[in-house]
C-alpha cells in the first residue's frame, strides 16, 4: 500500500488556503487520509449493501461516545421502496431518499429513556428541556458520523438528508416513532456510481472556523477567497453559484427554512417541547 | 501489521449480544477497527499536542459534511492553564479541561453567516429558529466526531464535554463568542495516560437501537441484560451504579438536567432564541 498524499488532500480541500505538515506520522495515516477524502455521493451503483454492512456501520455508531452513555439516540433501516417513496413524496425528502438501496433514519430518541422510567413507575420530565432535544440531536449526529466514517471505510459512500425534518410527523409517522422520538436527518447509504465526479469539496480557510484562545471573527477577504474557490470547484462540476449568495438566502428571512421554522411546533407535537 | 480482530471488539462492545460478521473486507478494515476502538480517554499523559495536530484534526473536521455546506460551526483552541481553569471553575465545566493539555471548543456558529448577510445589508432572522439551532449543533456534531477519529487515529485520547453547557453564557464570555454563537460542547486531547485502564465500554444490544423499516420500542429484557453487561464491565473498573438508575434520574425530572433546564433562555440570551 502506497502511503496517503495527506498534503494533497489538504490542497483539495483548502486551495490556496491549504496548510503544509511535515510530521511523519500525521502523513503516513490512512485514516486521517480517509477522513480528509471525504465527498457526499449523490449517485449510487446498482449494488447490494448488505446486512453485515449495516451491523458494522451501526456498530460504529454506538461505539462512538454518547453523553452520559444514555444512548439517546435510534436508527432506523429503511430498504423498502414504497416506504422511500413515500418519505420524498409525502414527508418532504430529498430524491435521493429514493435513488438509495439504503436510508438510514437517526432518531433523536427519549422514548427509550421514557419506557425505561415508566417500568421504574417515574415520570420523563426532563425529556421536555431544550437541553434535552439538543442531547439527542448532537449525540445523533456523533454517532451518524461514525456511521458514514465506517461505510467509506468500507468502500460506500453516503449523503446526510437534512430534509427529513421538513415534515417531522410525517416521516415519524412512516417508521412508526412514538412519543418523545423524532427524526434527526438520514443518511443515505449505497455504493458510489462509478460515473459520479464529485470530488472534494472546498471548505473555508482552516483560519475562518478555528482560533486560539479567543474566537476572531471571520475575515471578509477569507469569504471573498473561499467564494473564488469554491466557484473553480463547481465549475469543474458543471455548477454556477455563489457561496455567499447562498448562505444570505438561508440566513436572511424565514423563506431560508424551507417550511422547518414549524420545527418547534412540530418536534412539541412529537413529545420533545424544547421547553 | 496483522489484520484487527473486528469480531473480538464486537464481544467487547456488546458481550453476549453480538454479532458476528464474516464479510473479509469487513473483518479486514483498519479504519473500521479504529471506530470500533473508541475509547473516551479520562486521564492524559504529560506529552505535547502539536499544532500540526491540531491542523490535521481540524482539517478532518471540517472536510465531514455540514447542512447546505453552511459551515455553521467553528472551533476555538483553548491551551491556556488560567483560561482553562475559569471555564472549571465559572463555567461549570468538567475537572478533565484543566487536566487536558488541548481543549477544543466547539461552537454552534450563526454569527459568521449574520456577518455575511450584514455585509451584504441583509438581517440574519432565520438564525433566530429551532431548525438554526438543532443545525448549529448537529452540524457542530457530525464535525467533533471526524476530530476525535482524526485524533485517535493519530494516537491521541479524546472525551466530550457536554459540562460547558451548564453556563453557556460564561464560557461564551470567556472566549469572546459574538451574538447568534454558543459553545455546544468541548472535546478535551492528548496523549493517554498509559496508566490508564479505562477499556471499551458496553453499549446496549444492536436490536435495542437499531430497528428495519418501522420502530421498534426496546424491550425489558435487553434493557435488563445491558445493566447486567455494564456493571461487568464497571466491576472491571473498580466501580458501582446501575444504568437504569441513572437513565431515570437523567429523565425523570428537572434535576437530570444540572442547571441546563435554562439552556433555552441561556440561548436566547446569546442570540439564539431557538424560536
Amino acid at each position: 500500500m502506497t502511503a496517503p498524499d495527506v498534503n494533497a488532500l489538504l490542497r483539495q480541500r483548502y486551495g490556496a488556503s491549504a496548510p503544509v505538515l511535515a510530521d511523519p506520522a500525521i502523513l503516513s495515516s490512512e485514516a486521517l487520509a480517509l477522513l480528509l477524502r471525504h465527498r457526499s455521493v449523490r449517485s449510487f451503483a446498482d449494488a447490494p449493501v448488505t446486512d453485515e454492512h449495516v451491523t458494522a456501520i451501526t456498530a460504529a455508531a454506538q461505539s462512538a461516545a454518547s453523553s452520559s452513555n444514555n444512548q439517546s439516540w435510534s436508527v432506523v433501516e429503511v430498504r423498502d421502496a414504497d416506504r422511500r417513496a413515500r418519505l420524498v413524496s409525502e414527508a418532504g425528502g430529498s430524491a435521493l431518499i429514493a435513488d438509495a438501496p439504503v436510508v438510514l433514519l437517526f432518531v433523536a430518541d427519549w422514548a427509550r429513556a421514557s419506557d425505561i422510567a415508566g417500568w421504574h413507575g417515574e415520570p420523563a420530565e426532563a425529556a421536555a428541556y431544550l437541553e434535552s432535544t439538543l442531547v439527542g440531536f448532537v449525540d445523533a449526529g456523533i454517532a451518524a458520523q461514525s456511521a458514514v466514517v465506517a461505510a467509506e471505510a468500507l468502500g460506500l459512500g453516503t449523503v446526510y438528508l437534512g430534509s427529513l425534518r421538513t415534515r417531522p410527523e410525517v416521516s415519524a409517522d412512516e417508521i412508526g416513532l412514538p412519543e418523545g422520538a423524532a427524526v434527526a436527518f438520514g443518511v443515505a447509504i449505497g455504493w458510489p456510481d462509478p460515473a459520479d465526479t464529485a470530488g472534494i469539496k472546498p471548505r473555508l480557510p482552516q483560519r475562518a472556523v478555528r482560533s486560539r484562545e479567543r474566537y476572531r471573527p471571520i475575515a471578509r477577504e477569507d469569504v471573498d477567497a473561499y467564494e473564488r474557490e469554491l466557484a473553480a470547484y463547481n465549475a469543474t462540476q458543471g455548477r454556477a453559484g455563489s457561496w455567499i449568495a447562498q448562505v444570505v438566502a438561508r440566513v436572511r428571512d424565514v423563506r431560508g427554512l424551507h417550511g422547518r421554522e414549524n420545527a418547534r411546533a412540530a418536534l412539541e407535537r412529537r413529545g420533545l417541547p424544547s421547553r
